[in-house]
């Protein structure tokens, strides 16, 4: 099935905020579903997503989602497991599953627990956001262009793999795939390491001292603002990653303190020259790199 | 004497590159010197700097500034302390010095132990910069609205300090005092911890995960692009309180391994939230937040 194929009747969005009401404007713009139901616990605020236009119907009752084709759960990743779990349990055997989190592990453990129809889940993370959050903020293009990990699981069938990557092209995105633990331990050292650091480092910077901050603390600590209540249920259902990529850094931290100690020039001299080196692979293109978890 | 009122004959600035470029062509946009004369090593990079309109004379031997009124040394931090002993001993008792390091301690130490006459350099530290280097990015707004940190010294006459503050005023800088010491300490939370923090987590990121870094690695670790040379310099002229800075860090960390690893998301959330309160005291204004070291 070629990108531009993909397309199905019934649609579900559960979680209609940035990332959820982004995919639906997508969904829309590219005519790939005949309609859109948005699932939620809030109906006063599904309804303004409605008139907005971004979504067809409105369900606050699981059952409503019955006959979609597939199902894109955008809910908190700490809430994710549980709800994929309860809506495989209520929908039928035709109905797939893919969401957005941005740690996979406990997800798929947490779903599977919840039903012994895993197999039509097929997990993905759309890298793509901002520090905006709302359906009020969501546009066709946040997903445009930039890369969707999918991370197939063992039980999946390879044709519902490739109608869910057909679905993640179809809204524009680059696809690629990592084993769940591969996805885990990669976001923990690319994303979810320098949210810390960031963190750490403004942490340490008391409000007196702001007078003298200038560039260099204004992007390494940018994503420091970011919502508190989001990244610790990121660190804490990536703990496992995250633990180790900590201490890494720390590590790290240590033996350039030890150069530092010992006036060894030459060592700190390598290890910024490394840092740099690394840097610079990091293809800085701006549209293709959306704010994100 | 008032800001508009600094109005000099001569005014040397040693070391033409991107800081005294753009300070020599402020002075000249406001009318402050009669005369700037540019001083370095290499003779062709200044008669380009000259015809430029930079600045009007060029010298490669220090007993031409012996008549400069005021002398803005811009070399590199680890060589700034000799350059100033230096041409304390080779200047006239009305010949004032100033420099624009990152770092004060060691240079105000250095060129103390080549000079007798140290009364007579009053350290500034104009937090301005770019990630570009050269005259050729030099222009007159790049100091504009920025602070410059003055950390006079119980030696300097007052009059002389307040001469210097009205120099760097009088390039439309806005000017605070702090000792030597906590200029030092300060800037090592501001500036050289981030840099550190972002250099360690892009030694981190191996090339191969960069496809799946978005917007939050991108920032965290921008500065650790530059350049090796000048932040080993810093890095190792400010060694005591960066390692202190660092030890802080690391201890932040490991706190905050604890917690993760013992699960316990109150003490995770209450890190976060301190970061993001101290984040959001930083006013991030574009203008007057420039690259600076």
């Amino acid at each position: 099935m070629s990108t531009t194929e993909f397309q199905i009747d019934t649609l579900a969005i559960v979680g209609v905020g940035l990332i959820g009401g982004s995919i639906a404007a997508a969904v829309r713009q590219r005519r790939l579903a005949r309609r859109i139901i948005g699932f939620g616990r809030n109906h006063e605020r599904l309804e303004q997503a409605r008139v907005c236009g971004l979504i067809d119907e409105v369900a606050t009752q699981p059952e409503a989602l019955a006959a979609a084709r597939l199902i894109v759960v955008c809910t908190p990743v700490d809430r994710l497991g549980k709800d994929i779990g309860m809506l495989l349990n209520v929908t039928s055997p035709s109905t797939l599953i893919t969401d957005v989190g941005s740690v996979k592990s406990p997800v798929v453990q947490q779903a599977s627990e919840m039903s012994g129809q895993i197999d039509r889940f097929v997990p993905a993370h759309p890298i793509a956001g901002s520090h905006l959050q709302g359906f009020e903020h969501a546009h066709a293009e946040l997903c445009r262009d930039r890369l969707c990990i999918l991370t197939p699981l063992f039980r999946n069938r390879p044709e519902d793999v490739e109608f869910v990557r057909s679905f993640w092209k179809g809204i524009g995105m680059r696809v690629s795939d990592l084993s769940v633990e591969e996805h885990d331990r990669a976001l923990a050292l690319t994303s979810h390491l320098p949210h810390l650091a960031a963190s750490a480092v403004a942490f340490l910077v008391d409000e007196h001292l702001l007078d003298y901050a200038a560039t260099g603390y204004r992007d390494t600590t940018r994503v420091a603002a970011g919502d508190p209540e989001l990244w610790t249920a990121i660190f804490s259902e990536n703990s496992g990653p995250l633990a180790d990529a900590t201490s890494q850094l720390i590590h790290t931290l240590q033996e350039f303190l030890t150069a530092l100690s010992s006036g060894d020039r030459s060592r700190i001299q390598a290890f910024l020259e490394l840092g740099q080196q690394r840097r610079r692979g990091f293809h800085d293109c701006e549209q293709g790199a959306g704010e994100s978890t």
